[in-house]
């Protein structure tokens, strides 16, 4: 893969996820983000469900989000996700968060490690998954 | 256990809980009623957890719940959960939500079902959990 | 309208909503059963929005649900969502949830009540809207 | 206030936050840190409810998270919380979040802005929450 990868996916703001500020609740970007990345591992043929049935699981390690303006009940978000960078048993990504206005109103990053279930312990990549991102 | 076991635990409303009418969102009362449960079994010696370790789920497979007044941000609820029944595979569990004046603010029901990890069918409660509940 | 009216729409099942028995936490349906009414009024030209922003808020008074089977990280579902009645100040929604296997995995039923925002009394619902469900 | 100042509170994680890695889910530790400085606000007789009241509200607007191991199912945590800085808008808290080994397993940041709402504009902190972090 030639790095980086971007990838777009829209999530519409769920009465549930408001608070009584009117706004979407700061804790419930990690959610949009995760999907974000879910969707760009899809978008490459990876499946973060089959990465986990590999015995591979995929925690984050460090995530920081800036809130620019809020979110309200139902916008459409658009998440874009960007694959940074991968080194050794980590993976990057960065995100940004616009609404229908075309606002960007959210940015953040995480950086997630594979870990192998059996072990509980920091892994490599599975052999397809950097494969993958070899050959793209 | 002379059925029915009666407990009573306190939960405070979060702020991320609530939603943009000002009310705690109606999807996170099956929280509270969740720790009520888990709370009704500990004060019983009983572990959730302790049971997963053992091999068997405990999922839910009914839930009914009315909503007769809101409950707001900050309020510290009171959940008095009642075991009503174990038969067989299942065990159900009635709840009743109050705030701070002493209204009850919710009632609700829910049926769980004993699963065993391994085969994923329905199975009697564990040995220990039984006899605890015959011995009470 | 000529009641009932059925609408369906998808989620996909976020990794945020799994628990550790690796099921959708049953917790977690009120919001896909909320996504479903919202679609329900939108493809009616209906706005839960603009309700709100007329004065009028539609918490939920009753909630029952049957977990007929688990549903899964990433599963794509398809809620099915039919408006039964209106009477009164009251609106009735059931529901269908059914996975990528077309296997019916939840049914549930739910009961809003329009309330006047300034008065927090049940109301009747406002002009445009019952005059929307009376037109189709 | 003599800044820092710093409280302490726990919390247990709920079943319906563990995902299926059997972690708790990511996203959910800013529910955590949200009862972490609301219930430091509180022992300073300050109420974040009263806050909004008064017409002034607080979204948070950066957040970083480091996680350094996984918090369990049930494990009951304590947030240690503390104000590290108050600056015209805007109010700084850290927090660190230890299991019941004593274990530090995360540790965070966030910036929170006193938001007018009437007017949506950032504001000076009101007098009374001001004049409480002085005198103390």
């Amino acid at each position: 893969m030639k790095i980086p990868f971007i990838n777009t996916t829209e999530i519409r703001v769920r009465y549930g996820e408001t608070d009584q500020m009117g706004y979407c609740y700061y804790g419930n970007y990690a959610q949009y983000f995760e999907v974000g990345r879910v969707e760009a591992l899809r978008s490459l043929g990876m499946s973060y469900k089959a990465l986990e049935e590999q015995g591979v699981m995929l925690p984050v390690s460090e995530f920081s989000v800036k809130y620019l303006s809020p979110a309200f009940y139902d916008d459409l978000l658009t998440v874009k996700t960007e694959i940074t960078a991968i080194k050794g048993a980590r993976i990057y990504f960065t995100y940004e968060l616009s609404n229908e206005k075309g606002n960007i109103i959210s940015k953040a990053e995480t950086t997630l490690v594979f870990v192998d279930k059996t072990t509980m312990r920091p892994t490599q990549a599975p052999a397809n998954f950097s494969a993958l991102f070899e050959s793209i």
